[in-house]
């Protein structure tokens, strides 16, 4: 496996570039009787789709999902879970002067090197297209775990470059085009961003994401921890650089008695811990964090060699967000409820023994 | 697989509990022909090992290594090479009076209700000296890496409490006990600690750790990439709560103009992408960060309840490390030893048709 | 992962069912630069497809393949590689006379029994259809290996019904429908397939598959043997009941000095062990049979139940083979070529610093 | 993983060499709360010992096995389960006249050739030694299946050379060192097995397993299926040459009016199938059988080669089973109980939300 799957239980494989015919997924290993149809998924994929707002790219993508196979009568049937997203706007733009160059920022000379070969037109496998189908995946871990365990699951836009966000309002996030949680700031950002468009330049962005009414118990101990996972599923979200749970690095310059949370019959009184204990989750709200470098692609230009190693500039003269932070925030969500999917059917498949009753430390509620 | 391996090619699996008759570990795919014995993986092993100085735990662990399998007459045989780790301190301690209390900061309350049953005898298979074995496994990648690819890999303490330390020296970092390559601020340190020591309490950490000498195109694209793969290795470790690749959270508030590493042909300009570029090895230094929280046990009384919901004072007794982050510098360094050992294995094993030559970016010596 | 992905480094994933809209794989770790088009995949699938003579099924299929990733100019690019196949003739046949039924022989109890749900359309996911993605996958690594290392993997029937067929003629296999190797059993052959079809019944059959050129080396000690994991692909296919390499059965009742394949200079004597010791390949052809047991959908009426337990009478009036080994041929074929590919990668991942030079014991020629 | 591994939730490991200090297996994804000490894995390990009778090896093995975690007061807690075997009888035997050999029959060869480095002691890693801690292993799997499910694992020996055996009375079984379910022919076995012995030579053999009382839906569908993967674990074990499921390669010569297993209220009238319909578990009897090779050790000399590719006469002296095979039952039984353990975690995993209710055709009662 090259590395485009991701789940144990509950397995999503991905294929497609950004301008061959089509891009798919594979979800393998949903529970069979889930009420299923194209509508459930186009949701979130039109939340993560580009040319929304005069913020995001203006490029114009088909993101309309068919369901191939997985599914009867408007259920899940415990099959395999075909999804596909053809490729409507592959404009028949000429990629020949950058067929040969490295643009800075970008895999173009890291998948050079690993494969002698690139499918160069707008970044091929290693385009952010490929995250539509891990959102429409994730869209099916999400309605599972709503309906089942009545686990929510909600992003929300942290930082955009200098801007700290703080989480205010959940019900603001998605009545603007910037997934931001507190509506007194959207005049700053939609100044921030039209400055920024007009400087030509990009930034970068922190996108937050939760999930709340998680039973405890879900992870495993040592290597697969709940809290590891996440860490892998965020950063293997395209210009990602950092994760944290919790208060993450701000840990690093806390004292002992200000991070542990204390535990009362009423409940834990704090979650420094964003929701993970020894990697298994507490039953409070788990809380993870990610930091996104900003856009490579810019109007800017820069240095850069092209593949017989001569110098060459690079200029981007094509339709990208300033700011891919913003539209990360729905891939940010599918890709926690794909692991706590996952988690959760490792999770009963090993632990359907043990009766745990109700949890001894009351848990946040998720509804 | 209850989630005690990590690796696809190179595969290390671990069990094993504080206070059990021994620790082991299995590390399966180690190819065949590689200098062996037990002296080449027991100099990081002390390394970890607590004792060292007055600012780590006064706890003695017989960390000495056997090799059990995989070895025949000093090399590697292509086959599973069994580590064991003896338990030799286990002190006839009464553990009793934490058996049915959930200690803040601990995974007692989340094994209790995922398993219905815990070996609460010092933090049983969630204690940190399961990460002995990791250390041990870890140096048998380090050693294959430095002796066939001229990797270098290298961690440091990067801030301890407030304290951020500077990566100035190299060579101090094995002179001090708290892994600083800043000798200037030793002095600092020691009365850090000093303080925090007869305080009570406890500090977290921020440590760092590298990879130089890595040939381009590591990794693999989208979700096994090099990154997500060490976001993951480096969170499994306990008491991490965050993990960042090269410039990691400052890239948020980065520009584009900024962040992008220019190339020239003598090379990569910078290095805020932190050696990957689409989930890919550039060929420069591989950087990581991660933060450690404090650690939980700390003499300071708590709040919390027991296994009935009842509440209870918890003051810690034993012997603990006021810095976790401290001794888990080496652990850092083997998890990342681990992670491209793995992906050197899987890129030749999938890439090894490619003849890609020289690189046509020159990358930074290893050596 | 329900089930559905095989393979390690070269893995295939397959979705869809029977009269769905489509199905389609997913093959993973396809090393870059192999030509492939379409038309190398399609030779297969027709040779697989039903209705070529009048000894198969009459039902068309409309076994296009479309490869829509992880080729660029008519090389792979180490991407993965999305097949589809559209499903044409989804009569509008109603199937509600089974909807309720458990057919005898086939996986309609069992489903219904796993999931509570149950596509009964054409059997749905358990159909035999599902293999022809099997054919296009097992295509690419055949290519492969046929390229890169010369290696020739061939399929024949080996026994159909009462009817024993030798190994006679390679050349003869492609020009009659049932794969035979042994021309002048051709007449016997079509008499019986007449008759049976007269009466009403099904029947088994052997195939036989073989590859030629392989390296020695190939396979992992222990569970991964290279025999165990064509067991187990084999195993896999639709309606498969035993397995066997090299002598296999009959091995059973051989003394040693018989069976043991003496080595000479000049190679080894025999091949009782077909191609494998230990786990991994000799050199020598890897060769395998498998058991395919008689269709279960046949017009002679049987007893069965019905979903709340109620007799039932099941009578197949549908288009099907009166015995599905025949087509099974290339399917195994797929199969084996699948798993050499995979193992060819995981050998050369873990191998590749091993010098071993021109083997010892010279090993029979691919081509 | 160079393929020491095998099951997906319930994983079992092994390392060690036959030669080597010590033998051990990893025991990951075991349910919590399940009673366990060393005695209840101890009665299957002497059970596979040899010396027990005269009719098996000579060879004294100090088949003590040492639970090193995973156990807490008696019961599993979760964690991993370690497994120590250490060797005791490491007789100074002098191997070096086999050092450069190619024993026929032996993975000498190809352990050379894949490795360029081989532990000829006893066959290192390739030794049926290691079986030793499968059995191990599977006791834990057959001890939770037997409690939890009430499932009961039986093997036999059903053939040995050319005489065919009955499964005729269970509890014969155990009551002598040939696994013969047919008492009536102990003395032909034992009068072919002296006569066998004198003449220095070595035979093959069949083994039948079975499992009673499974719940009907265990596997997975297309590649996971339970028969695949029971094939996969029995061919893993030493000097298996063939596996079936049912009626296995006899399917091929019945039809399908006699194949198929109709279904009345009462139950399935017959089982052909052994037990597995589409890979799915029927709530029968599931029912294997693998043919097993003859020992290739034996003292008639046989021509190889060495390392140089020199001719050489090879005879074995050591102490040797001349039938492999009779010890292999309680192997078999071991390795369809890991599958079977494995399968039962991922189907609750995945499906513990349908309500099956009670099986809709009865099932075989397992105790």
């Amino acid at each position: 496996m090259s590395g485009n799957s991701i789940g144990r239980l509950f397995t999503v494989t991905t294929f497609g570039e950004s301008h061959g015919p089509a891009l798919g997924a594979v979800v393998d290993g949903c529970p069979p009787g889930l009420a299923l149809t194209e509508s459930d998924l186009q949701g979130d994929l039109d939340r993560r789709k580009p040319g929304t707002s005069r913020h995001t790219s203006q490029r114009r993508e088909g993101d309309e999902v068919r369901i191939l196979s997985g599914v009867f009568e408007g259920r899940t049937t415990g099959a395999p879970i075909g999804l596909l997203i053809e490729n409507i706007d592959q404009r028949s733009k000429d990629y020949s002067d950058i067929s040969e160059l490295f643009r800075p920022g970008h895999a173009d000379y890291t998948y050079w090197q690993k494969y002698g070969i690139r499918d160069y037109r707008g970044g091929g496998r290693s385009s952010a297209r490929e995250t539509a189908l891990r959102v429409a995946a994730g869209g099916i871990a999400r309605k599972y775990l709503h309906e089942q365990l009545g686990v929510r699951i909600r992003g929300w836009l942290a930082a955009l470059g200098p801007i700290e966000l703080a989480l205010q309002d959940w019900d603001a996030v998605d009545d603007n085009p910037f997934f931001c949680a507190q509506p007194e700031r959207l005049g700053d950002l939609e100044s921030y961003m039209d400055e920024l468009r007009r400087s030509g330049d990009s930034v970068g962005a922190v996108v937050g994401v939760l999930a709340r009414g998680l039973p405890p118990g879900l992870g495993e101990p040592v290597f697969d921890r709940l809290d590891a996972d996440i860490a892998h599923a965020l950063m293997s979200i395209n210009a990602v650089r950092g994760v944290e749970i919790g208060d993450g690095f701000a840990s690093a310059g806390q004292k002992g008695t200000e991070h542990r949370d204390e535990i009362t019959p009423a409940g834990f009184v704090t979650n420094h811990a964003g929701g993970t204990l020894g990697g298994l989750s507490t039953g409070q709200d788990v809380v993870a964090r990610m930091a996104l470098k900003p856009t490579s692609s810019i109007r800017i230009p820069g240095r850069s060699v092209d593949i017989h190693g001569e110098p060459a500039e690079v200029v981007t003269t094509g339709r990208h967000d300033p700011c891919v932070g913003i539209r990360a925030t729905p891939i940010a969500e599918a890709m926690l409820a794909i692991v706590l999917m996952d988690h959760w059917l490792r999770h009963r498949g090993q632990n359907a023994d043990v009766d745990s009753g109700t949890p001894v430390i009351p848990r946040q509620a998720g509804d």
